[in-house]
């Protein structure tokens, strides 16, 4: 028997569509990322795929996110959708961005690995969208790069900058991440560096407590807003450091 | 055990979305019809729904046909996307217009039954797409009211006015469509109205006897044009009538 839909993984946020309503669906969204593959799929790639679905739809209005099940028993219906692009059962799933109409895509390299990330860097070098773990903000995420190694006063300089950046943003998600941003930057600014290792194991600790499936969600996404500060060699003297070399610390 | 996807009636045409994408999807489309159901609806006005997005899509890309499935159980999937719209298990289905965006829209009337030709007139009624029976045109049939009772000089100045409507159509079926409507136009011009019954009666002969199902589908479109000449009352003499009273012909 054939895996039915009430067992099937989901896909949530994925619109799944036939031959009727492809070509119009796809022509409506500025970007699509489409999954053909067997009718009922289920599996790691295809989990991947519904987990990068709702990662996707935290952040972005821009991209459909779809499915194309395609049966070679039956009515087989789709499978001359699948034809167009070149998928088959020697190739599920084979995975496609569309840039607005159906003349214009580029297919998901047959050699990476299908997982949540690929997917994400997938679409961020492909389109203007980025898709990033979980709480990040891609402005704020790229201005703060080598943040604890500049100097005090260049540090202020950014908080400053970002406050402002914080003061357009619309949505509450947004304002909670930029909060948080601003936070990590002014401890570090005033503790140094090693806040960043402090505050990662505290929030690991808090999240492997007794916590609810909410809470878990938030600490994560500070666990992932502090890694953007993460520096992979600290350059800066830090202030309680007795000698004047800084010390090198390696990560 | 609840019907599952393999065993249940499919919506061939009919995006189902669910509450990570609705608002996303809806307003990518200038129309939405969306039928609130349970999660694996079935019957009449499931298979009517699904019937109306095969004949919608046979005609327009602008109208988006779509599906909610609510759970009541589980992970009560989709429930609050029902409450926005106020339908729940009392109401199933809850059939909405939208048009354009998630505030602007229209219920089909709940005491309407759900039939194909209604849904298609709840279209009509309530946008400026027009999704008439297979195979019919809308500017062709608005111009053929009462063809069978005009002059024959106004006849034959409709038969040259859309031969240039044809002229500008698209799409292969449409322009077969238009051959229909001018052929019988001519026929009735040339032969009066008696050929609008003799045609009717060997179009349903030929429709009844064997033939291939993609016949049985081009005849009932001829059968739909037809359709369109049809005039309740003959007010046109006829030109082998011996007497100067036309002969009042009641249909």
């Amino acid at each position: 028997l054939a895996p039915n839909n009430s067992w099937a993984i989901s896909c949530t946020g994925c619109v799944d569509l036939d031959e009727l309503n492809f070509d119009k669906t796809i022509v409506r969204f500025p970007y699509s990322l489409v999954k053909f593959d067997i009718a009922f799929p289920y599996g790691e790639k295809h989990e991947a795929f519904g987990a990068f679905s709702k990662a996707a739809h935290k952040v972005t209005d821009e991209l459909l996110i779809a499915t194309v099940g395609i049966k070679d028993y039956g009515e087989l219906e789709n499978k001359a959708l699948g034809e167009r692009f070149k998928v088959d059962d020697k190739n599920f799933p084979g995975i496609y961005l569309f840039l607005g109409n159906v003349k214009e895509y580029v297919q998901f390299p047959a050699h990476l690995d299908v997982t949540v990330d690929n997917l994400k860097s997938f679409i961020s070098s492909n389109t203007q969208l980025y898709i990033g773990r979980d709480g990040c903000l891609k402005q704020f995420n790229d201005a703060l790069k080598d943040y604890a190694n500049k100097e005090s006063a260049q540090q202020l300089a950014l908080i400053a900058e970002l406050k402002k950046e914080q003061s357009k943003l619309q949505k509450p998600e947004e304002q909670k991440s930029a909060k948080a941003y601003l936070l990590f930057m002014r401890k570090i600014n005033e503790q140094g560096y090693s806040f960043h290792e402090e505050e990662t194991k505290r929030l690991l600790r808090l999240k492997a407590g007794k916590v609810t499936e909410a809470k878990k969600v938030e600490l994560q996404q500070k666990l992932n807003i502090l890694e953007a500060f993460r520096v992979n060699k600290l350059t800066k003297a830090t202030e309680s450091a007795p000698t004047t070399a800084p010390p090198a610390k390696e990560l």
